[in-house]
């Protein structure tokens, strides 16, 4: 890659991070109180757990979890302070997932930086992951309110199943779509659809427009998590975010490599066999990996795959009043298809 | 060690699970309760999830926590059903620390059988342990008492603390005796007083009587912990049970070495150091230590100071008028830290 070619990368990067945060601007005030009730959260009298947290949650998330809590609320002209609360009780399931999921997938780095396990040990990053959901658990019975609750646990027992689920599928290139699509429902989209449909039981909405909220929140998460796949392939020469290709070198059976595979001939079908099924990689298989991936014009119907999720999810918006708040969400959305990072 | 001391202690093991299944006997038909809630609420979409879960909830364990709930409920002469649900729940979060506890400490035995993380891995472990844990707070959940949400989440809280604290201990044979304590005081002792504890809030019981059941709670389970860690020097060539000496292989610091060390010569002191800091052991190092332990008269100190929490256990029961319930709470207490297994 070329000089140019990183820093345009970098501008574009920068550009996109802006973007998102000038759609965000409207909840900075919230944004501030969930982060500050996040760190009071996570110290512990013992100094270890509130080192690693305090490494993970501040290495720079983008919060789409807490923020579509906070978002949807203002959808809802909720008033009071409750939302914040459960935004940070939000992040901190999710956070706990991301502990646990490093030392499963055996990663070594997580968002640019190395990650807890490889920072500390295997350990430290399951027992301070188990500290987190209990803390979260912590702050969503201090909101006392039944039905949060469990809609919030649901989702937890849910993520945990599609966790079990995705390791199922691990290095085995067979998968269907469909078994893919039930793992990240699982994994990614029940927490949406429960940081959404919160603010409407606590805005107390009424049933239809909780549907509607868990809707798109359901579908939006479908729609991040395979863009967080598809990059995994597609921006993998660029000089930042996540370990490019360590979804290919962990064997994940992700959307991109299924339609790869599907479209794959005898060779590549059995190139893709040995790479995946069988863990045989050389150096050279993450770049046939992503020859055949452009080949089959992978990448652009992962996306389109990615655009049809996030139009179900706006239009389930089309029971709430036409807003500020609305247009916000959709941008969030178009956002999430459209990122970089 | 003869074959007629293998058969003898085999019946003294059976003798002693007879007496106590006959301290539990007014119970079984909760126990039961307990066991199908258990059964019926490990079951997963995910086939891997129940299998994982059902082997080691089934793999015979004492139950000593949610059976405290069942009969301090009866102390408390409740006569509803949610101190089944509450039972069920606290054997949960007992499980998935069971689970995760293996990972981190590497072990392959649990009960005399290959542990989770052995049959199946680390990462199932791991992932079913999150299932549990997530499972146990819809169990409370559907509970619906937030004081009996606050009492178990904040003891969930404590035990990763205890978890981590411990880990921190590892390897390090200069912690101290009250470091060790408050180890097993966040690790263990704050969910048996949580399994108390909520028997009264079920119950109604008022501040004065719950207080008696935290503290009842509390100190049974320093002393049941002191009697584990115990255990594992004590048995040690007992033909059942866990697989003893594991704490000392692990370099786990816990009482009896801790009072070994303490009382060690300068070349005792320079073979701990060996063999717990520097994690350098042969096959002969296990019965030094033991030899170590035997002539300092360790083991019997380690059992006054489990009877000395015992005994707090015991009075603290002074709030509530004499009873049959009374009784079979100082049995078990008793059992607890006669018991060898």
């Amino acid at each position: 890659m070329t000089k140019l070619k990183i820093i345009q990368n970098k501008e574009n990067k920068v550009e996109k991070i802006q973007s998102f945060n000038s759609i965000l601007k409207w909840l900075n005030e919230d944004i501030d109180k969930v982060n500050s009730l996040v760190l009071s959260n996570m110290s512990s009298k013992v100094p270890l757990i509130s080192q690693l947290a305090g490494y993970i949650i501040s290495s720079g998330g983008k919060r789409i979890r807490p923020i579509l809590t906070l978002a949807t609320s203002k959808l809802c002209k909720y008033s009071g302070e409750r939302h914040i609360n459960l935004a940070a009780a939000i992040e901190f399931i999710h956070t706990a997932t991301l502990l646990h999921d490093d030392v499963v997938d055996e990663s070594n780095l997580r968002r640019g930086q190395k990650s807890a396990n490889v920072v500390w040990d295997n350990k430290s990053s399951i027992l301070v992951g188990d500290f987190l959901l209990s803390k979260a658990f912590r702050l969503m019975i201090k909101d006392g309110s039944n039905r949060c609750l469990d809609a919030l646990s649901k989702a937890s027992v849910e993520i945990s199943q599609g966790e079990v689920l995705q390791l199922l599928t691990n290095n085995n290139i067979q998968t269907s779509e469909t078994k893919y699509l039930e793992v990240i429902n699982a994994k990614t989209a029940e927490l949406f659809a429960a940081a959404c449909v919160i603010s409407g039981i606590i805005s107390e909405v009424g049933k239809q427009k909780e549907i509607a909220l868990y809707e798109f929140g359901k579908n939006l998460g479908m729609s991040f998590q395979i863009v967080d796949d598809t990059l995994d392939y597609f921006s993998k020469d660029l000089s930042f975010g996540k370990n490019k290709g360590d979804d290919f070198k962990e064997g994940k059976v992700s959307i991109p490599i299924i339609l790869a595979y599907r479209r794959s001939n005898f060779e590549e079908k059995k190139f893709w066999s040995r790479v995946i099924n069988e863990k045989e990689q050389n150096s050279k298989d993450l770049g046939t990996a992503l020859e055949i991936i452009k080949k089959y014009n992978v990448i652009s119907d992962c996306l389109k795959k990615a655009k049809y999720f996030a139009l179900i999810a706006k239009d389930s918006l089309g029971s709430f009043e036409n807003s500020f708040e609305k247009e916000k969400l959709i941008d969030i959305t178009d956002f999430s298809v459209n990122r970089i990072f």
